[in-house]
């Protein structure tokens, strides 16, 4: 299966901008027979728009998902996307997925969220979220999400394959993506794809950085600072070899991982 | 507090030529004002042994370690060293932390077995341990453990500020030694100091690679490929502003783990 990671630059709430790119980079994956596209996170929306996020909000089945959806069906690929969703009265940082046939097959509301104006922002969702795209099994993350081992361990014990990250990482944390995201793809033996913005919106510089890394914590694709498409052919074998070599989750003793499921708060934390 | 990481080659059987360059790195780590200094994983026998395994081995307060704690007395520093414990019938892959005055303060058995050959020679260690020096805590790892994130975030969230873990990296996993260990340190914000052998024992080649990491996920001191002492001040302020900067530890979303401590296999493991 051929996949494809968007690396964009903001939107700045501008959705209708954000949908023609969308749809530009949708026929361009299909061009190149994706059967899958990862866009970044809030990318509707841009993802440093402060308390713009409560007006520019919309339900997962809004207006804007509509016209993704008709994106998906006029370019033949699906696609993983960022966007705030409303829900009642509560907005959530969310990845949806749509397929050009099924429709939305899956909706994901980021769990962690990172520093004072997402926690101020945003609701946490409250459970991760597997998908399957022409065969493969993917599990879906946020950007914070997949710098926690054990949200990665969860979806890979799952079953899988694939960790689509919708992402906006910000300057400096280049490390997150040069380091903490091949480290996931090595220790799971999974495809980790991690597609973010670029540029800068506001006060907030993006790294850039996205990749496609492979079971073996190898790079398969990455780009730099500027938007860019990205592909990788994805394949279920590299994984049963990853594992034969490295067998991290038949080797894990979850007898001894007890407290990482006790709700305590770390010993020198704030 | 002053550490010290010691790469060394492989002892191949000759334990009393791995305690005499023992005591010479020991003197030279006090030299340096070290507290203490950390030795590879078997280091006392040599990694490669295979059933030599079941004659070398001895119990934690065998001869060996005697000497051991004769030169933590000599040099003043407190040592950390790997060596096969005889416990019974059993073997375990172990390492034990000594002190120039408090003696034998912690021993701890390998818990994650790698491969074939060491889960023929060694019983599994039943749980993770921690120990103290001059104000600072430790969590001891060997090895392998430490490529598991959920050994690493439990002795981080039993308050380990510095995981000290004896290693024999075998080519060509360089991938662990550059970026599995980092992200370690940088995912909670601890110290990770991984003492490796260098060089070849039998059929087997090491990466050395050893280094000391900081709370940032980069390195304070790397060696090479072959005999090295490295060093690097810890300073527990350094883990308490990587803390405030990524707080991961507060961040954790413990009650969506569940499936870590769950006692199944991965969904297609051997």
């Amino acid at each position: 299966m051929k996949l494809a990671v968007c690396q964009e630059q903001g939107s700045a709430g501008d959705a209708a901008g954000a949908l023609a790119r969308m749809r530009r980079q949708a026929l361009a994956a299909a061009e190149a027979a994706a059967a899958l596209v990862i866009f970044p996170e809030m990318f509707l929306t841009g993802y440093n728009i402060g308390e713009a996020v409560f007006s520019l909000a919309e339900p997962a089945d809004g207006p804007s998902a509509a016209a993704v959806e008709k994106i998906a069906r006029d370019s033949g690929v699906s696609i993983l996307y960022g966007y705030p969703e409303r829900s009642g009265h509560r907005i959530f940082n969310s990845a949806r997925l749509v397929h050009p046939g099924r429709g939305a097959i899956a909706n994901y509301r980021k769990t962690h969220l990172y520093g004072r104006e997402e926690k101020k922002l945003f609701a946490p969702g409250d459970g991760l979220v597997m998908a399957e795209v022409e065969g493969l099994k993917l599990g879906i993350l946020i950007c914070y999400d997949v710098e926690f081992p054990e949200a990665v361990r969860t979806l890979a014990l799952a079953g899988a394959e694939l960790i689509a990250v919708p992402t906006a990482l910000i300057q400096p944390f280049d490390i997150v993506a040069r380091t903490l995201v091949p480290a996931r793809a090595f220790e799971n033996q999974v495809y980790v794809a991690y597609a973010g913005l670029c540029g800068r919106e506001g006060n907030l510089g993006y790294c850039g950085l996205s990749c496609i890394v492979g079971p073996d914590g190898l790079d398969i694709a990455r780009a730099g600072a500027v938007p860019t498409l990205l592909f990788a052919e994805i394949d279920s074998s590299a994984i049963q070899e990853g594992r034969e070599a490295n067998p991290y989750l038949a080797d894990r003793r979850s007898e001894i991982y007890a407290a990482l499921v006790k709700a305590v708060g770390p010993p020198s934390s704030k």
